[in-house]
């Protein structure tokens, strides 16, 4: 057995309750908490081929092309998202960009590589296509909102996160544009701006931003661009088939959960 | 211009001779010690995707999927690198399967693809094969060697890297085998062993076996089995050319080249 195969079976049974604020990812600790970094790459590595293995089983070289690119633009668009951090005067169009890369083209990727191994007609092919990118923004503002309004242990990441790590999302984008350049919000990100996060106080400047943020315009502004993002998904669904067939329904049930969901 | 290549222009171009002791790889600072993990994972993965996405220009499906199966390979050969370490009774075949999984792999790989797209008959595509694997083995196990006898300016990295990460290759393979149970680089690798590297007199640990492992004659034996594989790679070469065909001369340079490096 591959010693990957060993240690992903392993990881899940693997707990070490002395262990404090091991990093979590949808409530449960990561294998770079468990094991470390090495192996936590190593395994990343591992599962990318896997998965491109899969794909190559498809015998579809359009797929595998497809496959290629979108882990490019995902690399792409994390590279994005931790390159000059806490840059809040960063233009929408950079976010817009690196939602596109980071998830939406994910989203996109799987909806159109079934369609295509289907032999979908190009116009069906064009509105999942459509559909994926549309549920996949929805489903990255949601997670954006998330980081501000989840509670901790169902989020299953620390609220906050992204302020922390510098990391410009529409619920900031949305409250500095309302408050341009004064109010106790801006305040506080001008102090992780300079710190770079690396402060005694950042803790409260953190919570003191997401508190700011919360009592604003801001989330509710930004639910309304992911209703926006839904509807176009759901315009884009009803293109290409109804509710009497039953992976339709499975296509639009995970775009009621994307919009429904709290964490 | 993706974030991935506009970092990897600027990274040889970053050189901050205020770092002490930055990791080094061939000689030069690695991106992990000029941009740190996050950003040298990412770039990691936008190599791989940019790699498969050439790949696929071959429209080959044979050739993909044995691209994606090496990539699986070389994480597998790393993870069984890095599992257990300091592991030192493990079994030779451990260790060969291990420089099969994550060098040879790419070497017969390599040289396999180039034989598959040029449409070479099933024995010639076995003799290249048959090559690549044999390099790779001779160029793993000369990198092995080098962490002992080389200097640390020319080969690049740390002499007795190895050792204190608690990896086993062939020269404390064919030391241990020589000392079975006693000596002073055994109780050296002992040491290492109980303290995981983590203690403070692991220093003179790791210098203490290498010397050990340098005046014993496991050096001289790997050598000896490094230019085992260099013939069995030759002989493989002769199967399917000779001197008259410039790339057969290339493949033939590049076999004097690997045995002959010191660094």
């Amino acid at each position: 057995m591959a010693v990957a195969v060993e240690l992903l079976h392993t990881a899940s049974l693997v707990h070490d309750d002395t262990v404090d604020k091991a990093p979590l990812r949808r409530g449960r600790e990561t294998i770079n908490g468990v094991w470390g970094a090495d192996v936590a790459l190593l395994l990343g590595d591992y599962l990318f081929a896997s998965a491109a293995e899969m794909v190559c089983s498809t015998g579809n070289v359009e797929v595998i092309r497809l496959f290629s690119r979108t882990l490019r633009d995902l690399a792409d668009g994390e590279l994005r998202e931790i390159h000059r951090p806490f840059d809040w005067a960063q233009s929408e169009d950079r976010y817009w960009q690196r939602v596109e890369k980071k998830t939406s083209s994910l989203f996109a990727t799987s909806a159109v590589s079934g369609a295509i191994l289907g032999n979908a007609p190009p116009t069906a092919v064009a509105a999942i296509r459509a559909f994926g990118l549309a549920l996949g923004t929805a489903f990255q503002v949601i997670d954006d909102i998330l980081d501000f309004e989840g509670d901790e242990t169902e989020v299953g990441k620390p609220v906050g996160n992204d302020l922390r790590q510098g990391v410009l999302t529409l619920p900031t984008m949305l409250y500095l544009r309302e408050h341009a350049g004064e109010g106790r919000g801006v305040d506080a990100l001008e102090r992780l701006r300079s710190s770079g996060a690396q402060g005694e106080e950042d803790d409260s400047a953190v919570a003191a931003a997401v508190a700011e943020i919360r009592a604003s315009g801001a989330i509710r502004d930004s639910y309304e661009v992911a209703a926006d993002y839904a509807t176009r998904a759901r315009v884009a669904l009803d293109r290409i088939g109804d509710g009497s067939n039953p992976v339709w329904r499975s296509l639009s049930e995970i775009l009621d959960f994307v919009v429904a969901r709290d964490r």
